[in-house]
């Protein structure tokens, strides 16, 4: 087997974090297992978050009406994005699995990874009208989301405060990252790391070095395939997928879930 | 009754977009009934999106572990936080209700937006263990998600390929919005607007500028009352809610789902 390409895009201000302590025993591991691992340190590169004018060299096409998808797409299309997005596009280009390591902040991704999910994966690079979704561009690639949260285990369930983790998960998951393609593996959480005794954080890190070997291999989450959705028809699912899942208890997936109730733990292991 | 104070936070690069049109029409409708209305035009205040040690005047804390949330808890408390968040800070206090205008990017905030709720949204001023959903800091004033979409209604259905748009507004409006206290208005949702013809962009703003008059007066979204959950046993529900629910067919609310089925329309319209 060729050695697989790892990018690793970390979104933690300090080396002394939990986050940095995943971090570096995922390049560690997977160095060891024979991969190149690169890794994209947004704060430490100072990465800018916004999405601006200022992401394409020269003059926008329409400045007067500034459309950013539009505009970063004419100038993927021509090199005329900014450096910084495009050697952000070449690490995901040669990536074969890439890592999301940060800490839950509001049920979300970190303003400066929102800002590389915003201004790197641009109309035309990342996707467009045909190919998305189980059709997407990176659909040969795997990607995780390995973070922290704030919050415990119980307080993130269809019973608990914070309600069902696998909702929250759904706009991050399908919504960027199998809209792009990608296989999304499970993600890896580490419940409130900074809530618990020093001995639970060791446990969380070794289980994580437990699985990193086995990433490549893993088998990804069940998103509803393209194929099932009518393209004429405001890509609605179409009458047959209805018919089949007529007696079905469950819906497809956590965001198609066709009234019904949502398959547990979809967003959360593969499989479901 | 006194005049209200509304804040729009409003995130889009061009004056010439809808975006920049809802945000025109919500300041000229609230100025004329008596309101007075200061708006947050965040990519023209170059806002920056990033949480960093930089948000902290003086040293922090702890700089070897830097941790966002205690530090900015502690520069609260202290008075030391930058001066673009104790302004925007200052701005909340005030209001009576804010609107956030923006256009969806990854189903989600555009990442300057986001950066917003990182950075102003800090421990201390905004939530604490104690005051947080329904018992939360703002739980006197209103707020309202308006954006614009890429894609079409239909797509952003329990049957459409990007699935329920309830199940993707629900870690926005729950865990951020709701989080804080905040009464959550229903969203106001301007569906692919660069995707139809002038004629119907011009309907949307119309329904818009006729919903504005009575926003401050609208019944919000429903959530589930903290006192629903036990806080010794991990914020999960009471059993007496669970015996309470046990033969409905809905669960609470989308992501307190309890298993069962969502209950429809939750994070769009309010009485569900």
């Amino acid at each position: 087997m060729a050695a697989k390409k790892v990018l690793i895009v970390y979104a933690h201000q300090s080396s002394g974090s939990f986050s940095a302590a995943a971090k570096d025993a995922a390049v560690e591991v997977l160095t060891a297992q024979g991969c190149t691992v690169e890794v994209s340190d947004l704060y430490a590169m100072k990465f800018k978050a916004t999405a601006t004018a200022e992401d394409i060299t020269g003059e926008p096409k329409n400045a007067e009406h500034f459309r950013y998808a539009e505009e970063t797409k004419l100038a993927w299309e021509e090199g005329k994005l900014s450096a910084d997005i495009t050697e952000e596009q070449r690490k995901v280009t040669e990536a074969d699995l890439i890592i999301f390591q940060f800490p839950m902040y509001w049920f979300s991704l970190p303003a400066i990874l929102k800002g590389w999910f915003d201004r790197v994966l641009t109309l035309g690079f990342a996707y467009s009208h045909d190919k998305r979704y189980s059709h997407g561009i990176f659909k040969d690639k795997k990607t995780v989301l390995s973070f922290t949260t704030g919050s415990h285990e119980s307080m993130f369930s269809a019973t608990g405060i914070n309600g069902d983790m696998n909702v929250t998960l759904w706009p991050l998951q399908n919504g960027i990252l199998h809209y792009c393609g990608f296989q999304v593996l499970a993600p890896q959480i580490f419940w409130a790391p900074s809530h618990v005794a020093s001995q639970a954080r060791s446990t969380m890190l070794e289980e994580w070095r437990k699985r990193l070997p086995g990433l490549l291999g893993e088998e990804p989450l069940t998103f509803t395939p393209m194929d099932c959705f009518d393209v004429e028809k405001g890509f609605q699912l179409k009458p047959e997928v209805h018919e089949k899942n007529a007696t079905k208890e469950f819906g497809l997936t956590v965001g198609i879930h066709l009234g019904k109730r949502l398959p547990p733990n979809n967003q959360m292991k593969c499989g479901v």
